[in-house]
């Protein structure tokens, strides 16, 4: 289909390519077993999905996968994100990289303690850690929270009935300090909670609006010495769409 | 890495499986634009998956899958769902075979008349159509409703505010004379609503259960003639996860 | 909108829909930490999706959702696939239900010994357990196995590039004797080369089929003594659509 | 649960939550039905979903989200990618908003003509425009294009055997001058090919690096004068993760 003269351009073509730079470079959507420090347990395991890229020097040409592989493989059965900072350092050593980046997305999972055997709540929250070392490093935690309308019917009669999901909220947090992920949960279900009850106080039944719960989180994440700068988005499901409102600092 | 030893082996191993008879064989998952008819409006656009597989007579060896493109290019632009039947003969005859089955899954849009411009509606139903053909032709059609808890406070005033999705319900049916899509949504949508109200008679806040919902939505199916035969799955999303009931004739 | 007449009649209605049976009841998509046994390391932590649900005798009105919920809770933590049995007995027993149904889906990971610390093969598997239990119980164990066109470069020089994901191969199986999970996927994978090898006898690049990939793996799996009867579908990816072939005993 | 006072507590918070103030507002993912400018045929069905939101002013409290409903459900059936100035337009307007935002994503069709009626090459890819009006307006569009590695077999005789999924590349671009999807789509299409010969060159069986094609697509994108920006990813499918490059203008 192509004649010798049509490669021959091509060759001439592929020598322009070199001055085209490849930005980033990396390898992704690796699933991994994978450990993370817990307030109650000390250690919990879970299963992450894994992107794992740098940006190279302009003058570089191509580098070796390989490595980011070779990288993850010693880590194996033993990443946490107390290890983030070792595998981002490696990565940029290894690889001669101007920054690295490292990617972590899973499932948390909270226990908490329970009066009455016969409740399920929630205990399920998607995470995700977005980990860069260019000169300094940088970390930033992302959960998702799901929002439902409490259930005003006595509970302990029967059937868990549920009036549905009413939305989620996602945090993205930058940290000052340390701060456990079951206590920025912790701190955004109590919010909800408390926004609940005030909606609702006086007997009424009414519905929580996208904006006011908005504002609550947000006041809440501001206040949080640990947290030095966030992003919050909040989402009511509706039948067929949802609406939704972000803040944030800056 | 192999032997001819090994080679040799494996060709009298391959001489064993021809025994190994294909039940199945087709394409899957191929994404198409479709026409499906519409009691409204007569005709509406959307996009279709659809797969298309043969039951082989066991002393056929192989079959030509061009074969399956060959037919769905022909009706390329012009599938709907009256050309079922027509499909799956062309089916079964140019590729000799048994039995032919086709299957479409599809968006269907149902648009509504409204006094209130400013309303959005769900209007959007997951479809499915799996028809077959062996000696008689059979055809059943899954139609997937949301269902929401329906919002309780003035909705004139300001923000569409929802209390979110309770759930959704799975009916799929086979028909005894022909009735529109529209018309079985319409029956369910009729129950979720007559259930909605009985629920809250009196002024009082409950929640629909999963188990009387079912019950009323398969009296309302029971009941319509054209309907053939039926089975029905309501769910109620809770917080982390799902109540379901299922009922249906057989 | 609804009249008091048209509740009368609603309640008239509800008389009529007791003798609508529910066929099954139950919990779904509750996304669980379970441990499954492992033929190397004894036990991996993963993540399940899991369903509970019962056959319910006709004469009983509604169940105790709840005590799905609180079987699941005392197992939490623990919950592996020899406990199957036991959670089924529980669920039949405590719910009063003709029969029961767990549903488990996971995913498996599979560590490899390595000479070549470079190379990160696939190890990650999609399994689901199906165990149902009436007068005798019943498991089946499906496993999705991805397939790929082997590199036939060089692998150890540089960049781990693929010729892409040929496909997948989907196991069903039921088990005379006990087997491994791994024993399985080994069975299958050495079928998937010993394909790739004869395909590609004599240095010439062909392409395998999924006809003759089924029937190869198909032969494997009936010769298998532990295996009392499976479902295989063997699938190849196209640009834009899959083709696939099914086999399996009776 | 709440004493008074803590309700107490909570109206003075709410006073302060008024200084957290909400960034962007809207509603998402609604699924709508909407026509695409098509070069060949002037027109196509295809199904959007569609975001729109806005940024408020500071000062502003709350937002008439139902106003976003309006004016999706005035352009309902109308909508396409030339009317999304006049949307923006609107929403602006009418929301009293310093920005607005307009997201779609479809899938669009390319039809393509046949010499050899029993082929089907993939038409089918994943666009979406993110249109967005303060001062001035500004429109990217992105399209997702699988790359498979081309079949070398003799086409015509039998099966449509395929080699497997090779991976996608992912263009997001900025207009200088108008150009159509198609023409996009061809040009990356067209490189993608030459990277194939290329590689293959000399009757040689290679695989093509994520880098190489990176740079050739990257080139084909720079030179055409109808774009004014883009980021491009190349990603390759290896069996269990991905390899990636990125490169882009700025």
């Amino acid at each position: 289909m192509f004649t010798k003269n049509h490669i021959m351009k091509d060759i001439q073509k592929q020598e322009d390519t070199r001055r085209i730079n490849i930005k980033k470079v990396g390898v992704k959507t690796i699933n991994y077993p994978i450990t993370v420090l817990d307030k109650a347990h000390s250690r919990q395991h879970t299963i992450a999905t894994v992107n794992m890229y740098v940006n190279l020097p302009h003058h570089f040409k191509g580098t070796h996968m390989s490595r980011f592989v070779e990288i993850l493989n010693r880590f194996h059965g033993a990443i946490d994100i107390g290890k983030f900072k070792s595998i981002l350092e490696e990565m940029k050593e290894k690889l001669e990289a101007e920054a690295a980046h490292l990617e972590m997305s899973f499932i948390y999972f909270l226990q908490r303690k329970k009066d009455n055997p016969e409740c399920l709540k929630s205990c399920r929250y998607e995470c995700s850690i977005h980990g860069s070392l260019e000169t300094e490093d940088d970390l930033e935690l992302q959960v998702v929270i799901p929002v439902s309308t409490p259930f005003r019917e006595d509970e302990c009669k029967g059937l868990p009935r549920s009036l549905g999901r009413w939305g989620k909220t996602i945090a993205a947090v930058r940290f000052r300090n340390f701060i456990w992920i079951e206590d920025i949960i912790t701190l955004i279900e109590q919010a909800v909670e408390e926004e609940h009850e005030e909606t609702n106080a006086g007997g009424e039944h009414h519905v929580m609006s996208v904006e006011s719960l908005t504002r609550r989180i947000g006041k809440s994440l501001e206040t949080e010495r640990a947290i030095r700068s966030f992003t919050l988005t909040v989402e009511n499901f509706a039948d067929g769409y949802s609406t939704f409102a972000t803040t944030g600092t800056n």
